[in-house]
C-alpha cells in the first residue's frame, strides 16, 4: 500500500491507472470494521481500493468536535494495508483548501436543511464539496459509503447525478457491534456507563419493527412511542426521529417499505448518535 | 463533425479518445468571429476539438434575456465545421437539468459580488455550475475562453482549481470589429442609430490607455472621467466603470500593470454591453 499526501500526486497515480477500475471509500480515518467492510467492499467491485483520509474541516460546525475527532494514522495505516487497500490519500488540510479557496457545492434544502442537515447548517455543502474535490482528484469509477449516514448518501448520490461526475454511487449496510449499537468512530466518546443509554437508538429501531409489524403504519404515532421509549434511557435526548421516502427524504405520514427511519440522539448532552433503518 | 444531444452520449465519446487531447469551447451559440477564434486556438492546443452549444438558462436572470437570446443553430453548425471542430455538443435543457436537478457550484462573493455579479445575482453560479458539468460530461485536457468575460475567467479559473477539476484554463483574446466594438451575440440587439453609442466601450478604454500614458494613475479620477465620456453618447447608462487587480478582482486605488479595466454600459435602456482591457 502507497501513502500519498498531495491532491497532484493523487490524480498522477489515478492516471497510471488506465483501464483499471478504481473504487474509493472516503472517509475521516479512525477506523473501525465499518469502514474496513466498505473498503473489502470496494475490493470486489474494483482492481484498485483508494481510501482518502480526511478529517474534513469543513463539515464540522464552530462547535462542533472537529479538535476532538478521534485520530490514530498508525493504526489506520496498518488496517487499511491488511485490507488490501493499494493507496491511502491522506492529504493536509492546507493542501486540500488553500487560503484563496472559495468554491462551494451545495445540494438543495429538501435534501439538506432537515434531519442531520437541521441541527448542523453548512454541514452538508461541507460533505458535498469534499467529496466532489475527492472524486475529481482521484478519479474512480465507484465510490462505497456506509448506509448509517443514509442523509450524506442522498445528497451526495444527489451531487453526483446533477454535476455529471461519473461516478457510480455504492451503499454499504450498517455494520454494529454484537449488542446492536451501530459502528462509529464516536462511540469511543462514550463514558462506560452512557453505553446502555447509546443502544436505544438500535433497540427504538427493532421497536418500530416490532410496532409496525403488529400492524402500526402512523408515523406521528410511531414517532411519539419511539420518543417515549428513547427518553427512558438515562442521559438521552431526541435531536429527531423522522420517517422519510429512502430517496427524497420527504417526511412521511403512513409508513412502507420504501420508508427509512432515521434517528439522531444525544447522550449526555455532548455526544451525539446517529442510526436508521427500515421498519417493514 | 458530429453531433451529439445527450450528455451520456458525449462522456462515451470522450471515453473514446482517450490519450487524445480534447480541447473544450463552452458557448451559448449565435457564433461570431470571436467563437471561431477560440475554436481555431483550441485545434493548435489539441487533437480534438469539443464544442458546447447550450444557452443555459440558470444564468439568465428572471428579467435578461434568455427568451430573446439569438440562436441560428444551422449556422453555427456549419461555422464550427468550418473551424475544424470534432464535436458539436447541443444538449436540452431538460437533460441538463431534471426536474429533481438541485446542486449549485458557487464562487465566493469576492470573485462574484461586484462587476457584472453586483447587478447580476445568480448569474456566476449559473455559470460555474454548468461549466462544472460541461467539464464532467466533456472531460476536456484543457478549455477556451474569451477574455470579453473577465470576470468570468477569473470565477471559472478560481473554481477549476478549487475543485480540483485538472482542466487547464485557457484565455483567448477579444475579437474586435473594425470600428473597435466587442464582438457578442448580444451586439444583433442594437438598432442602426445605437451603433456609435456601443463604441462608447472600446473608446473608453483607448481613452483610459490615453490619460495613463500621460501619467494618471488615480482610478477615481479616470472613473470619472470616463464616466463623463461615455454618458456623452446618445442613450449610455453607465452600469459599472471599475478597475481591479486582474487576478483578484480587487479594487485598486492607483492603476498599474495588473490592473484591468472593465466596462459595462446599458444602451437604449436595454442592451447591456461590457468590454475590459489593460490601461497601461
Amino acid at each position: 500500500m502507497i501513502i500519498i499526501r498531495h491532491p497532484t500526486e493523487m490524480t498522477a497515480w489515478a492516471k497510471e491507472q488506465a483501464g483499471r477500475g478504481i473504487a474509493l471509500v472516503p472517509t475521516m480515518g479512525f477506523f473501525h470494521e465499518g469502514h474496513l467492510s466498505l473498503m473489502r467492499r470496494a475490493g470486489q467491485l474494483a482492481d484498485q481500493v483508494a481510501v482518502s483520509l480526511f478529517v474534513n474541516p469543513t463539515q464540522f460546525g464552530p462547535q462542533e468536535d472537529l479538535a476532538a475527532y478521534p485520530r490514530n494514522f498508525e493504526s489506520d495505516q496498518a488496517m487499511a494495508e491488511a485490507a488490501g487497500v493499494a493507496v491511502l490519500f491522506a492529504p493536509d488540510a492546507a493542501d486540500m483548501y488553500p487560503a484563496v479557496f472559495s468554491t462551494t457545492v451545495t445540494v438543495g434544502k429538501e435534501l439538506t436543511g432537515k434531519l442531520c442537515g437541521a441541527s448542523r447548517p453548512g454541514h452538508f455543502a461541507g460533505v458535498a464539496t469534499v467529496v466532489c474535490k475527492l472524486f475529481s482528484i482521484v478519479r474512480p469509477d465507484l465510490a462505497v459509503f456506509g448506509e448509517k449516514d443514509w442523509q450524506q448518501l442522498a445528497v451526495i448520490r444527489r451531487m453526483t447525478v446533477d454535476l455529471n461526475l461519473g461516478v457510480e454511487i455504492v451503499s454499504h449496510p450498517i455494520v454494529r457491534e454484537a449488542d446492536g449499537l451501530a459502528m462509529s468512530s464516536r462511540n469511543t466518546y462514550l463514558a462506560p456507563q452512557q453505553r446502555e443509554a447509546a443502544l436505544s437508538l438500535s433497540r427504538a429501531l427493532a421497536l418500530a419493527r416490532t410496532l409496525a409489524a403488529k400492524g402500526e403504519r402512523s408515523a406521528e404515532r410511531l414517532t411519539a412511542a419511539l420518543r417515549d421509549f428513547i427518553h427512558s434511557f438515562q442521559e438521552t435526548a431526541v435531536d429527531y426521529i423522522s420517517f422519510v421516502h429512502q430517496d427524497s427524504l420527504q417526511h412521511v405520514t403512513e409508513i412502507d417499505e420504501t420508508t427509512i427511519l432515521a434517528l439522531a440522539v444525544k447522550i449526555g448532552g455532548k455526544v451525539r448518535l446517529i442510526d436508521n433503518g427500515r421498519v417493514m
